[in-house]
């Protein structure tokens, strides 16, 4: 079943988005939701909307619904934060679930952020942990019993690489090692199944193909069985178990819930779960179909108009993600070019020029007509004009 | 010269809001402009937004507009994260300024989630670090040179006292310790001139008295000859010094900037940016000559009117910050009558009412119709009403 819905998204004329992947575009009923919590929850209620508009509940309730997405069950995903943050809770909890060991192993393929924030956790930790840093294809042979946890981003942000959640998952616990996955660019993006995964683990952010707009919460995963035994390395008031005591010590709330820290950001949270409506209806096995569908006809139009460009993604589309990169020495100005004929893609040093398929909103005419632009761009060698040689983009 | 702006804020009729150092009220320029960046910034605008509209840039941007308000220098202020994330950085960050000191000094008038969060950290790092927490009052006293760290709320959140910012810090640095001000209840309240007092860090929030909306960021300070010898254990993509290189190894960007850590909440900080508006024009020593005005004349009024109150607060105006609380072993079920009849302040176990004064857009006309109505109350012994004995707000 097609689960085009183009008509909920206020795309501007014109434009062809294959940067959904990055940030997504602004769903329809969002602006209307957004106005009325500020005006008619703040400004109406004051301090009254953390209770009778239900703002304080908002991380649990809208965590249940991206949950759903991802294979999690009720009561098992919190939102807030950042997708940093979020990592940090998970591999500070996960270090102190295997306390005699001390390696992370994690890829190169992992978004740098990941990375800096276990250097950083382990240089305040100060008890010699080693982070290890893998090629992603040498990942299942470094899984042993010296490592306490094994962090990896499930698709790769550049390639769009997918590992096999599944199998790593089970190497991770035969090695007795915990098992963390960053879900940023799987949510939305590829069906999920963490309940089957059985990973201690998950976290992710909500502004790419979840369309929660800049900037917009994070989400964390604790293996329903584990979470009550999670020790929060940030405690904070809104995941102890009754914030209102204001006791001075803490004591962690029931369940995933710990894991909530300061006070929510209602706005971000609020557009958010106004973003989520889009997906109803939306079956995660028809989404991956046409994501696949619109992957492989990008892939074989531009093979046909553009043979400078090599496949940085798998040719497999079983082994990639929602995305499709190409490895190409003019690529920062060829997608600039892109850009300014309409086709937003996005460009990741040296040389990847990265396009997000997104079949809420993409179909197969976007598709044709972007690989049909990058054509022309390519054939009158628009990377050369200086005009598209100007500072990198923040994308 | 007046303060007074109410025109600017968007009350609602027949409030009197006593509650702005819990939650600050809608400015009115802010629904407008939230709704110009969601659909003229991220609908139209997509992933260019992050340069075109400069929402990259609005965490320092917001943060020397915070910081203006506070007596720091432009460059030692950013936004992001919550106020309890916050602390953390800075305190992680204290600890490794102190490698041979095991000691948090905080006090029993912190707010929890501070307490909260050095707990986190002292069980995560496991180094024998100890959190001690004395009564406000022997603070001084306890600033020894096993202190690491002294880590103090400004403004107590229940009673108002407030900490002597000059004389404290002086301590902590006789004593070889770090300090460390949250100044939730301080910033937009009081007059705080972080250069002179050359504390370490500084971190406050920005949803009371600044008006920034629930959920808005956190802010952090770094005295400026120290930013660039801070270790983020927090070390994010964004407080990197090169985030778009997507290095694997981490580097601290130059100065407070390292204390960026995931992708801003751009929804929240807009709303911040346009809800700071309202301070132009503001002379923090004419704010503090009215909110003493206020709070005084609240008193004396109170009891004029209110005899079985106690003043938790203290007495002399010089040592409490904005606000005014009272015990009262009704005081629950008063304050619920109190917002019934339109005067909202609010609770804190287990028996203060708490009335915050806001300058900007209370008169004295407010605080005498708010005493008004109280002394009705207790008069008509309202707080024996089963209506107002409903399960505790959450504020």
């Amino acid at each position: 079943m097609s689960v085009l819905r183009k008509h909920l998204f206020d795309l501007p004329e014109g434009v062809i988005y294959l940067d959904g992947n990055s940030l997504g575009p602004l769903p329809k009923c969002v602006a209307g939701r957004v106005a009325q919590m500020v005006t008619g929850e703040w400004g109406a209620h004051l301090i009254k909307g953390w209770n009778i508009d239900g703002w304080m509940d908002q991380p649990a309730r809208v965590g249940d619904r991206v949950g759903h997405l991802i294979g999690a069950v009720p009561g098992s995903v919190v939102m807030g934060d950042t997708l940093s943050i979020k990592v940090y809770q998970a591999l500070s909890a996960a270090l102190q679930m295997r306390p005699a060991r001390r390696m992370i192993l994690s890829d190169s393929g992992n978004f740098p952020t990941d990375l800096y924030m276990a250097e950083g956790l382990i240089r305040h930790l100060s008890h010699g942990h080693d982070l290890k840093i893998v090629r992603p294809e040498e990942v299942m042979e470094n899984i042993t019993n010296e490592v306490a946890a094994v962090m990896l981003t499930h698709v790769d942000y550049r390639t769009g690489r997918m590992h096999d959640m599944a199998a790593i998952t089970k190497a991770a616990h035969a090695a007795g090692a915990v098992m963390i996955w960053d879900l940023a660019h799987s949510a939305g993006a590829v069906p999920v199944d963490l309940a089957a995964c059985g990973a201690e683990f998950a976290v992710g952010c909500s502004y790419k193909y979840l369309n929660g707009g800049p900037g917009a919460p994070a989400f964390i995963y604790i293996r329903p069985d584990l979470a009550d035994q999670v020790d929060p390395a940030l405690a904070g008031w809104l995941g102890h178990a009754a914030p209102f005591a204001f006791d001075l010590e803490y004591r962690p709330a029931p369940g995933v819930a710990r894991m909530r820290v300061g006070t929510p950001p209602v706005l971000q949270m609020t557009a958010l779960d106004a973003a989520l409506d889009v997906w109803e209806g939306v079956d995660m096995g028809d989404l991956r179909a046409a994501s696949i569908a619109l992957s492989e006809r990008f892939i074989a139009e531009v093979a046909a108009r553009c043979p400078g460009l090599a496949l940085a993604s798998p040719h497999d589309p079983e082994l990639r993600g929602s995305q499709v990169s190409f490895h190409f020495t003019h690529g920062y100005a060829t997608m600039q070019a892109l850009i300014a004929h309409g086709v937003i893609g996005d460009f990741r040093a040296p040389d990847i020029m990265r396009f997000g398929f997104t079949p809420l909103y993409i179909d197969e005419g976007d598709v044709i007509a972007a690989a049909e632009i990058l054509g022309r761009i390519l054939k009158d060698r628009l990377w050369d004009d200086p005009a598209y040689h100007a500072r990198q983009a923040v994308t």
